[in-house]
């Protein structure tokens, strides 16, 4: 999420969510923390959505729901953003506004203005924020392909145009800052699908992101040319593919779509489908039919299993779960993005990619977005070797402010900004306490131990009961629990003998001993949880 | 793990250890099971090692404390396995045997020969069993450098005499059966250090695993080239250096090593550090310098870092995030296998090379080990286009049996085999049991629950009390503690009224009870343990 401030005005542009990774257990979703636009928030204009990939607009709910304002995006970008809505039951009091390339709007002193790249999804835009200022142009995501299958060509000449105005400030995507040469163009895709589909003799399972309405379409397309039908599984890929076929960015003809059951029915050489869960999420059609425990469809010996798409780093354990699987079923898989059959390109740029939209917009300052910072820091090498200068280059943090007046720009102040997680229903609610505890918890489990006092006299009258999860199997460790048993007793002993009775020194006291002698013992720090009740 | 047994002699080959995955949360190693072993005692000869890497030999202490049989192992193997006795104080009690080339060993029926193969460890063997049922090979891990920087050639010809005597059976690694080609020679690595090292114009910073001595020579040879000393960061790899300086595999000229405090004494431009953590372990050398927690030495602008290594299938994101750490200190870091700048090839043949070895060999029996099941299947398929039969090749799984009679191979057996965990000093006591807690844990924390009743009457005398750990910051959710403690004492007051004693019966209303609720509240899933004291 970016926000572009110009006098009294704020528009926000996107709205994203990531997927937390092993650092996060039992985290959903991690979205962005909107404090500074809450603070704000007569002042924020609008939500300018570029497209509709999950990192752009799987936050956009949880944001709503904080602060309405319109949302401004191209039409199968609202359609997907609908179906949110619909998840979070926003439709109602959301405003939603479509635009074109041509659109125009204005707010405040801020005049906005569109161009078109392309990515692997359809109708992607990049944005010019015309300011007395001087323009600012947020890219969005992109990749230049002059061969793109669905004729959506990127705007190079509109570019060149805001490029000659003059453009203060460029902010553009860094996700392949790291890789030389140029992205290969999405026929290439459709040539290996096609290969692919005349060799299969059987059933063949495609599984990409329900998103990239255009690959898609070539699996449509290969389908045809092999005269197969097509059942879709998964529910993001049936909803997303009908957002796509009534918005007219995806065409299959009358009769060619089946239904799940009817899969079985058919000859398996007329039969493809088209699964999600191509990142090997375990609940997703394609992990589930890689176990087959897919209820009603089955991988058989020598069907054909397409991945159509990379894995996101941090899924590659997952998905290569996946194919050993898949492989052990006897099917044919084709993964990998080699040249020769690969069924992956990437949507984003590569380094003369990067660079051509740097020599288009030729900006006076630049600010590398979108990726880790290694890749931050490439993209910045690469507008220095096409001449911005290397003092107006700026790595920036989340919630780092770049200020530009009087054409000079400084990076000095920050606003609050940051993660918030959501887990199950909660926003935010979970935090770094809970997330170190669960992370202690998952190492080396825990130890509850409960000491029953009597008000009177302050013997123990129960216990000390010990309770252990996740660290050692208590049926095969009594001796271990025994001895830990003993050791509390001894502790609350002695520590009555001192006539020690506040609760939270007698916790201390048994706390540092049971760690000491359970580390002493077992080389292990399970999280240990003294109790004491008094009756 | 690999046991080859005749008439009444097994030889055990290898005893590895893996590195446990996310999906073993507070595991420090994984090992194999060897009970098949122990039931067979008085049978197991001998464990030779057919290399010193962790997967080959981090299993050795943990299986001679089991059960002690003397080792057979190349001389650097040994110097590596004795490390690890040390660690382990097993030295004194392990009878050590140093084979070589040309050694030849008999147990019972079985003669072993060796042939010398290239990796990335100096001294790896193949061993041939050579039985009177016929010859079985197994390769060990295995490259063909035909260029190899230290002169230690493949022996081909030794493996084409053993293939043209005739190989029954072969037992083949499959790492890098996905891969199309041949693996570069180690000498490209040794170009681009060099390249890397006349570049530098500050301190160099390089990391690989300290096992890599030929690698480790080539810094050393860059070093010497460009004037610069040579300190060694990281235990293991001052161990490591040791042990192959010792034994001669490696040459380091006087004078060069210096210490870690003269790092900063040295001009910048003078110094070289040599340094684990490749991986991007968080306690290991260059994960602390990546973060300038390493006591004494800094990295600072313009110091040259280079990755020497790729990451191994699980270390991505600790790696990237380690790089982006070093960018962050504005360090020039050069990492990843491209053929322009690479610091990395694989120690493991790609297909050509795994033909090659098919080939030389001519197996009437084929077993490809070593790898993910994929990686077995593409091998399955390499042994297919030279000429093995298909219904002669076996895909086995851990504890699958090949029996071998009149020449006849058959898998129908299976022994008893798996992994066992390594938690702290304990080997095995954690199973799957305490792994599911420790992952419910993790994802949703606790709620321990606890009520005291009075013998006599069975009132709550004291309590509900409960606790939470990484479920809800308990101090941020006073309400939802307070509804599900009320929950808690009206559960039991209906239970006390329908006469329910049984704690059996109590304990799981409280938990179901409490379980419904919070899923309808948070839509998490913590682990409830409910805990009734009588006083």
């Amino acid at each position: 999420m970016y926000a572009i401030q110009y006098d009294e005005d704020i528009i926000v542009v996107d709205a994203g969510a990531k997927f937390p990774d092993e650092g996060l257990p039992g985290i959903d979703l991690v979205i962005p923390d909107v404090t500074y636009l809450l603070e704000n928030r007569d002042r924020v204009r609008a939500l300018v959505v570029t497209h509709g990939h999950e990192d752009h607009i799987g936050g956009v709910s949880y944001f709503l729901k904080q602060l309405n304002v319109p949302i401004y995006a191209t039409r199968i970008t609202l359609g997907l953003i609908d179906l949110k809505l619909q998840e979070h039951g926003l439709q109602r009091e959301t405003e939603l506004h479509t635009i074109t390339l041509d659109s125009e709007l204005q707010f405040g002193g801020m005049r906005l203005t569109f161009f078109r790249t392309n990515h692997s999804i359809p109708d992607c835009l990049g944005i010019a924020f015309h300011t007395p200022e001087g323009v600012v142009v947020h890219t969005g995501d992109f990749r230049f392909d002059l061969t793109p299958v669905n004729g959506q060509y990127p705007d190079i000449h509109k570019m060149a145009r805001i490029g000659e105005e003059g453009v203060l400030l460029l902010i553009s995507e860094s996700t392949n800052a790291e890789r030389p040469g140029f992205t290969p163009s999405e026929q290439m895709v459709g040539k290996h699908m096609e290969e692919a589909f005349l060799k299969a003799q059987r059933k063949i399972f495609v599984s990409t992101f329900a998103s990239n309405v255009v690959r898609v379409q070539q699996v449509v397309e290969a389908a045809m040319k092999t005269n197969r039908k097509l059942a879709l599984l998964g529910r993001s890929m049936v909803n997303v593919v009908n957002v796509a076929m009534e918005q007219g960015y995806l065409h299959i003809p009358e009769g060619m779509l089946i239904e799940q059951q009817d899969i079985n029915t058919l000859p398996p050489e007329r039969v493809a489908v088209l699964c999600t869960g191509s990142q090997g999420e375990p609940m997703a059609a394609l992990a589930r039919l890689a176990t087959n425990s897919f209820r009603g469809v089955e991988v058989l010996p020598e069907d054909t299993i397409i991945l159509a798409a990379s894995p996101i780093p941090g899924n590659e354990r997952n998905v290569s779960r996946m194919i050993d699987n898949l492989f052990a079923l006897r099917a044919r898989v084709i993964y990998g993005s080699g040249s020769s059959t690969g069924m992956h390109v990437s949507g984003h740029g590569y380094q003369e990619e990067l660079k051509l939209m740097l020599t288009l917009m030729k900006p006076k300052y630049f600010v590398p977005i979108h990726g880790e910072f290694r890749m931050l820091h490439h993209h910045r090498q690469l507008a220095e070797s096409v001449g911005v200068k290397p003092e107006n280059i700026f790595i920036i943090k989340n919630g780092d402010v770049v200020d530009i007046q009087g054409g000079e720009a400084r990076c000095t102040r920050t606003v609050p900004a940051g993660n918030v997680y959501v887990d199950g229903l909660s926003i935010g609610e979970v935090g770094t306490v809970v997330l170190r505890d669960r992370k202690q918890l998952a190492e080396d489990g825990m130890l509850v131990v409960i000491v029953t006092l009597s008000r009177s006299e302050g013997k123990i009258i129960s216990g000390p009961d010990i309770i252990s999860r996740g660290f050692v199997h208590m049926r095969d460790s009594e001796d271990l629990i025994r001895e830990l048993t003993n050791l509390v007793a001894t502790t609350m002993r002695n520590l009555q003998r001192e006539h020690v009775h506040q609760w939270s020194v007698m916790k201390k006291e048994m706390k540092e001993k049971l760690s000491q002698f359970v580390f002493a013992r077992t080389k292990r720090r399970p999280m240990i949880l003294p109790v004491i009740i008094e009756v």
